[in-house]
Formats: C-alpha cells, structure tokens, sequence
C-alpha cells in the first residue's frame, strides 16, 4: 500500500502515509492510516481481503487527528474507533472516542483518557494497536510521551476499557510496560523512541507486540496478558 | 440558550458557548455552535422549534473546531456543512466541508478555501451565516483575518460555491464586502473587528447582514444580493 | 523618587521603576515598586515620611516579581505581602503571598488566588493597592487580563481575604468592578487598560480609587465598600 | 524522602521533588530540594540528622527557581543560598545569591553569575554541590548549558566565589571541567547530561564529584581541589 | 509604479511591493522599495526621471531585509545605503549600513545604531526617508517600536550620522519626535502608528515630513531643522 | 587562522568563527566562513596564499546568512555564490545565489533551491564545499535536515546547477547520499549529524567527502563523481 498520487485521496497523502493499525471486522482487514500533507495529519481508512490488493475506502477525519484505530467490531450496535486529535490552542493531545453506523460517518465523540502532568507519559498520548477484548474491559496498549532536555521519550503503557462503554477507563498501569534501553531503541534515526501499532494475542494469553525502535527497525516484545491485566487493575485498588 | 451543566454536554462547555448560526431545515431550526472548554474548541448541535425551548441533539466534531455552519438542507442526498479546523503542526486555519447521512455521524471531509497570503484574508478564514442558495451557487459569506503590527483585523468576504458539489469555489470576491471603518468597529472589547453568524434575504433580494462590531454591539449592514453574485464571478473572470 | 544610577540598586533600575503602591505601617510610607533591568523585573522596598525624601530600604524579591503589595501592618507577628510570580515553565501568573519578620527577609510563600480560565480574569491577575481591613476581611482590588485577537483587556475585580489568614480567600466576585469602556480607556498609549496602584477609604465607606486609563492618564472611580464586599460574598453563596 | 501527600507542602510537591543538594551546618544535614508541581518549581528545604528521618523545614522561595544550595554556615552574620530563578520575560537563567538570619526568611537577593554567550555554557547555568571553603575563595561547581540541533548539552565548570563576600566572582574556568563523552553520558534517558549536587572534599585535597550521567546512572569523577583553583585563576589573569 | 507580473521580479513581487523611498541622486529619482512574496522581505531598486515611467535597476538584497534607504550621492567614492536586517536567531532588528560602487552590487556592510531596550525605540529601529545633509552631520529621521500588552506602538524619532563616516552615530535624541497622539492615529487599519518614508527640506530650513497615520491616511508634521539637530546633539552631551 | 579581538572584524567574531568553505581561484585560495556574534550570524571573507597566514578581505553579507561558499572562478564576467540566508518572517531556509564584479560587493540575488517539504530535506538546506565543476554542470552537495521528536537529522544530498546560469538547478537527486548511521555519526556532541564544507576530485573521478561527524570527528566518504550526475539526473527524467 502506497500513497496515491491520483484521486481524491492523493491531495492529503502528498507527504506519505503513515502508521496503519489493521483491525479485522469478519472477514476484511480494515486499516486506519495518517494521511500527511501540507494540510497537516487526518486519518484514512483503506481495506483488504488478502494484503496483496489495497482499496481506499474514506478520508475519516478532519486535522489534525492521528492515531486512529478501529475496535474489532461493532459495540452497541455503533462501530467505535479512538482518536488522536492535537489541538491549536492548548496543545491538547488527549485519546478521544467517536463512534459510526457505518465506517464512514463519525460522531458522539467524547474525552477517553488524558496526558498525566510530571509522568512518563505526562506531554502526550495516542493509542497504538487495536483494542484487544478480555473478559475485564478492552486492554489498551498506548505511547506516551515526556518532553526533556534532549528530546522526547516514547515508552509504552497500557490502559483497560469498560466493554461495553469503552470511553470508561477501568484501570490504567502507574509505569510504563516497555521503554527505550536496548541500543536499537536508543540509537537510529529518531532515538529514544519505542512505538507501536500492532500486537497479536496467543491462545496461551501470550501478547506478541510488535513495535519500532528508534523509527529503524521492528523488534517484537511479549507480555502475558493477564499480567498486563493485572498491572491495570492494581493501580486503581490503591 | 445557556451553557449546560450537567450531562454530557457540560464538560466541553465549561467555558462557555459561543457563535451560534442558525439553519432553518424544514420546520427544525438547527443551531451549530463553539462549544468551548478546557478540552479547546468543538462544535456542538441543538435545535429549537419555537426559540423558546432548545434541545441538544449532539456534539458533532474532535477539537480544534470552530464555524462549523450547516447548508439548508441536503445535498445530493446528504446533509452538508462547513468547517474551520485549526491545525496544531502548521497551524492552518482553512474552510473544510463535512457530509453526513443524519446530521450526527459526519464524514468525507475535503478542503474548501484556504487564506490567501499576504492578503486581507490571508492569516486565518471561516464560514459566516449558513450559505445561501442562488441560482448561480451557494452564496457564503466569510471572515477574512489579517494579522498586523498592532493585532488582527477581522473583514467580511464572500464567495459562490458550487450548487451540485459544493467543495467547489466558484468565484471568490478579490477584496472584503465590510471592514471595521465606523468608530463602532474600530473601539470596544475587541477592536477591529466585524463579524457575522446570521444573514437574512429578504424578496426583493437585498441580503440583511447583522454584525457584531469590536465583539460588543451588534450591527446591520444590507447588500444586493447581486451585486455579491457578480462581485465573486467579475474576478474569477480576469 | 526616581530610579538610581549609582549603589546597589542601580543596576537592577536601569531600564526605570514603575507600579509603586503605598502602604502606611505606623508613620512611615513604605512603597513597593518594580524595578525593570536587564535582569527582568523584582521587587523594591522604598520608604518615605515626608514624600519629598525617599530611602531605598531593600531589593526584596528575586526575578520575575511584580504587583508586590505589604499589608498595612503585622497578621500573626509578621509583616505580609501579596507578590505575583511569573513562571518561565508553564507562564503561571498567580497572586501569592510571603511573610517577614522585618520587611527585609521573606519566606513561607503560598498561592492565594489564580486566574479563572476562559474567563475575564482569565490570563492572569496581580493585586491593586494595599488590602484594605473590614470586618469582613481583607478587601483586595485586583487586575484581571484576558486575551484577544486584538490585544489584552485589563480590567479590575475584587475579592475578600481572611483577616486571620490572608492566603484564604472568603469570597471573590464573579464579575469585574471596573472595565474600559470610556474613551480614555480605550485611546492612549496601551489601550484597553484600567490599572490601580492606589485606593482611599473615607470616613463614610467611599473607597476611591486612582486608577490609569491607557497608561496615559489618571482617573478617579468611587464605590461603596459594603457594595463591594457584598459582591464578594453573594457570588460565594451560589 | 519521598513526596508528601499531606499538609502544606503537598500542593508544591504534586509533580514530585528533585534534585536535594546536602548542605551540613554543626550537626544538623540540610537539604534544599526542587519542589514540582502545576505551579512549577521552587525550593523546599528539609532537614535531617541521621538520614533516616526527615523534617520538612520551609518552601524557600517563589517560583520559579531551581538550583538553590546553601552555604556550609554563615557569612558575615547570615546565612547564604544560591539561586537560579528562570525569568519569563527574557528567558533568563542565572545565578543568584540570597541572604537570611533564620534559613527561613530570605532577601537582599543579587546577580552572582551570568551565562557567557556563544561558550559552552551559554543558554543556562546553576550551582551544583554546596559551595567549598577554600584559602582563595568558594569553590563553586556549576553546570553550563548550551543549544544544539540536537538538544541540549549539560557540561560542568568551575568558579571561586570571594570568601567575605560570595556574591563577587573571584575566578571562572573558561572550559568546562567534566562533560559528556563516556557511553553512560551518551546514552539513557536524557543524552549528553552530566550534572552533579554533591561533592566531597578529602584531607589530602582530592575533590570526589558524584555526578548524574545521563539522567540515569550515578558515576564518580575525582580531581584535586588546587587544580581547580589554578583553573580559575588562571583564566582570570589573562 | 505597481508589482512586476513578469520577469525576474515578479517572484519576488508576489505580494506587492510597499514602502517606496525617493533619492534623488542627480537628475535620477532612484526609489529602493520592499518586495514581498512567500520568499519574505528583500529590497528592490527602481527608477524613474519623470514619476510617469519606471525602471527597475535590480533587487538588492537578500531576506529579510527592510526600510533600505540610499544616500542622496557618494559617500568617499561609494554609494551608501541604510538597512535593517531582521535575524532569526536572536530577532535583532537594528539600523546597518551597506556600500556600492555602483548601485547593483553591495559590501562592507555594519551595524550603525541599535534599539535602546526600555526604551520607547527598545524593540525595532529602522530608517524613514533618506538621510539629510546638513553641517552637523546626516540628519536620519527613523522609526522606533516598542511591544506592550496591546500591540507594538511605532514612533519617529532623530539621530545625526556623521558626515565622512554615515556609521558613526554622533547623536541621537532620547525621546521620539512624533507619536500617535491625534484621532487619525489611534484608530484605522493599524492603529498607534506613524511611519514616514518622506520627507523635504524647505530652503528656510522647515523639515516638512509627510506621514503615514494608522495605516490609513497621509499627514503632514513640520519641524525646523535646526531643532531637530539640536535635539540630537543636546542629549549627547549630557 | 582564529577570531579577531581587533579592528573591524572583531565586532562581528565574538563567538567565534565557523564553518569555513576554501575555493582555489587562481593562485590564491579564499575562505568563506561564518562569523559568529551577538549581531547573530553572517559571512567573511578571508585568503591565503600558504596556509600559514591569512588576511581577511572583508565582511560580505547581512545578518542572517550562513553556508556562503564562492564558485571557483567567474561565471558570465562575475564572481559567483551561493546564500542561505534565514528569514525571520516565515523561517524560510533556502539556497541563493549572489553575484559580484570583485568579490567585495554583491547583488542580484536569487533563489536557486528549496527544501522539500515532507522529505528528507525538508526542513531546511545549505551549501557544503564549492560547487565541482562537471561537464553536465556544477555538481553541488549540500546538507538537508529533517526535524523529528528527538531534534534534527542532518544529511548529505546532491544537485546538479547550470554551467552557464548556476541559478538553474538541472538535477537534484532524490534521496540522500550519506547520512549518519556508523557510530560515529549518532554519539557525540550534536548526534545525528554528518556535515561537510570541503571535498576533492580526484582524477581518477573519485570525490573524498571529508565530513564532520556529530559535530566531533572528521571522517572521509568517497563517491565517484559520474555515479553523483547519474543520481542528479535520473530523477529529473521520471
């Protein structure tokens, strides 16, 4: 899948495309992708049957926006995806919740989860893969962001939804659940940086996360799932 | 109409709401408005029959957002509006158009218009009154912002979009149709400034502008709606 | 009194002095001012008994400090004054106060009151002449900014402090007591602004008080006392 | 000692506290600390006599001010700190000294030391470790910081303070004393930062330097006390 | 004499050209003006002998750059000129000078006079009309601008360059000679502003300057030039 | 050859001197390098005959510009070279091009190249060692940057300029020729950066590249010559 120069979407992808998180409804893969352009970051959302042919299928936001991804099916007959908006005059970067009957028109949008002021994840948020469904809320694994002197660190936390009402949180972890330390995290291109967009769970309750170090290379963590759980969950007893 | 305090609405009102345009569909009087609060700026939907009682039917858009105006009815078997999101990356502040099946689920947005720079309406651009239809497009009425030594000045402009396909800017007058000239625009809490959510036009085609001046009275000013007209198509001509 | 070219205080006036506010403790006129160099903006300590001579007592803050106002006299064993710090981090502009045994040294600062976002006080706030004692508490004038597409608006407000404990705030009113409105606010050198340093309490509850119009010329506004502790206290009991 | 949750040091706290500096006066350890809330930074001071238990003493200062340490005992009748206030107005960053006759009321605040433009330490600079009584002066530590594209770099220098009267310079190393080069300085969480707030002076003149590297490891760097001295001087007589 | 279309200039010319200034230099009225396009500010040069016909001779400077103004002849051989970069490291906005052999090609470039910070001239300084020969020395009448909290006021004030050396300030008045103070001056497109870019010298020695108020309208102020000389000198001997 | 601390020269070398670009033009070899002050950057010109000692010519532009580097020889009758200056209006970082008859005086600038935006080169380029005279034209490397999260990415790409008009680029390569990725290049003082100002062709048409790495080793890369034009003009033929 490659920007398109032809289109009503070529406009918004002049400067690439960026950051696709695949989310699987039935049998389509649908994937919400940044569209950046000199109109700033939107989100666009493409599909596939068999990732050898790609079809567009709607610019879904205004900008700015990023960090658009889909839950993996519809919940109280609305389909939900969270955002990412960045806004002007503050310089918010919250995670939102908007919910659709139907992909392409969204609305009912509402505050999900916000920076924590002096933490680790104190300047900005975003979500990264899909949320993934457990028997105690959506299990949300998301970036968050610390400004220094030298730059920023992005480290991963994660986060429990209410399932039925996911702009609830149900639990958030205190620490982060994996940060920039091996030398490919800390070296390369955009250092100090751990992101990602995709995470697979095992029958075993074994979650494979993929993610980048450094915008270089891909690396691949685990975590049981349970565990992740537990950390969410832990932190809101106290 | 007053900012709501309980619900959920009231947390993206807490400071207030503000810039209400009012869209008469059918015998519904629909009002778009800033809903504004720590979270920045949104837009949020109520409708009234009689001005009396208003109801909120939804919050329509993600911050930063603002002017958003709904056309008088559907287009192409949609209901249609004008946007002015404000981008944080490079801070663009252009006109936008969103289509929505239900006025509550919005999508497929593209970019309208867009500031000319180093013009009168070069800094910033936003929708006016709910555009209105002609037989040669949409006339919108915008404001235009320049910024100066001394602060920015806000001047009234106008444009023709397309009838079928309202993305499309037919014409667009060169110069600004009202500017801050009379002492009631030059002092008051916000000098410099005309600016208009509400425009009437009346049988024999004179269109009634009701302006705020300097953000503390309100104004009138009356054009032929014609000489609009041929002011944005004489300099599409050149 | 005019700024010093020579000693200790002369590099610290360099750019001029500006904001004086007097306050009587016994029989002597100790005036508070800010001192503009190079190095930002601190406090100065002056007194006076005859107002044709004047000492330099002290330079009693750090940078940045301005609106540094005493208490006419001792609370609690200590000398008091409310400051107005300006942080380089966040841009906070807060009224504090900080307590001395002796007007030289000074400590055991805290917060008293913060600018109420989206509101007309909303930028920042700096306290106006000395409190002034009534039995309900320290009457406070304040200035309140707000800011526009044009500029700040200056305006002034009022609250009502603890007579015990002064860094408690009894009641403060909702909206501002005095705006610029006539045309020597709103014309002059730095429009838009109404400023106090001075207020008089006459025998028969008229507080006067001296205020600059523009920074260009100086006014003279009455009210009642009682009115406006009135105001303090009725917006507390909503 | 960790963050308090409760009383009036809570509030300035909330964010969590850094950088204490150990300053020992007759038998008691004082410990000035970084207070860090949403009102920024100001100084806390606590004490201690055996490290196990801890006495919150003061908030020392206004915000923002960072970098404050105390003198190891009065000087000329009072006791002494420096200070780094950061001013909003032109950004500045640079060291200052305050007096007071109880280590809780403070004043008669100067300049001690500036930034020295286009050199390594030219954006910011504050004191590290207590300052250290030697025949010719103070000998003060200081971090020195510069800008680069890339971020940041936080080196160490060197400075003698007049022993009567420590807000005089006697002497300041033209080059940096200790910086960033090893892998542990390069690398972690905050690259290209050494920065130290504590020194030990041994009988045989050696000066142990406990320094943060990286904003993550703690590393130990030695050099003999006349050595740095001779820097000091050194550069003054050319 | 309107923006160029075609040709090399017009790239330069996108956004219009402003700010002409006439020399006479012989028979030729050379005007150096600012163009002004999406590449920022640079100076062009022009001519014309009979104000009906214009030539341009070339663009004479890099961005940014503004308020260049010629000498009426040479200067030791070479032609001079005022400049006034604008930095964008440091935003330094100050008075330079440039010499040519022959009009087109430009060196040897120095700083000649600086804001005065504080001051009513503290934040930007640049030349009005051409410079003014007199016995004393070349008389400059120039703009000073000074930010406050509702937008940068812009005064004129005088200084005389030395007749051999123009880089060398040999006196400069303290206080402005004109400044926004009539109606025509407070209120129009920018207001607080007067600019001049000309000015005549009668054979009585009256200095008629024609001004720019608000933006907006043309004035006329008058001085005699050996007050205003006088006034230079004067402050220079203090 | 080291900054000046007299005469005319001194004033504008305060903060040193960098960045020097040598050209060979007859016999002489002529410097271009960057002089460092609180009047921000702009560029001098020195020659050398022997490496031993150096004259400096004269001080050839306004502030800002920096990456002045000079052609080897007149083109057209002139001498030749190339800008960066950097506007403060919009933050323009383009590449110029001056003229001049003898090194001293410049003028009829223009625009030769521009960053890409969204690219590799997008935030901002500048010249690196004299342009390399070829049969196909003057092959120019230049360095562009990129910001991201972490601070800015310097990389190396190539142009292609006309022989006879060097304002007319021929060829630009697409992606980067070096860029930092040894170890060398991501640790040191100012990390991702590899940046040059010299390079010789050999006749066996080998380039040596000598590079900074990190702003703290040299390094040397080598290319040959024809693979450079190859990659210049074949992404002009797409």
């Amino acid at each position: 899948m490659v920007p398109t120069t032809e289109g009503p979407f070529a406009r918004y992808e002049e400067y690439g495309i960026e950051d696709p998180r695949i989310t699987r409804i039935d049998d389509i893969y649908y994937i919400t992708y940044v569209c950046y352009s000199s109109f700033d970051c939107r989100a666009g959302l493409a599909l596939t049957r068999d990732f050898w042919s790609f079809e567009r299928v709607g610019l879904i936001s205004l900008p700015d926006n990023k960090d658009v991804v889909l839950f993996p099916g519809k919940i109280g007959g609305r389909y939900a995806r969270l955002d990412r908006p960045m806004t002007a005059i503050s310089g918010r970067r919250d995670v939102w919740i908007s919910y659709s009957p139907d992909l392409l028109y969204w609305g009912d949008a509402r505050v999900v989860m916000t920076p924590r002021p002096g933490r680790w994840d104190g300047a900005k948020i975003g979500a990264g893969p899909p949320p993934i469904e457990t028997e105690r809320g959506w299990l949300l694994l998301y970036h968050g962001v610390r400004g220094t002197a030298c730059g920023q660190i992005y480290r991963l936390g994660v986060a429990l939804l209410d399932l039925e009402n996911p702009s609830r949180v149900v639990g958030r972890a205190e620490e982060p659940i994996l940060y920039p330390a091996a030398p490919e995290d800390l070296l390369g291109d955009v250092r100090n940086v751990v992101f990602t967009d995709g995470a697979i769970i095992e029958d075993d309750g074994e979650l494979r996360i993929y993610y980048g170090a450094a915008d270089q290379v891909m690396c691949l963590a685990t975590a049981n799932v349970n565990d992740l759980i537990a950390l969410c969950l832990k932190d809101m007893e106290t």
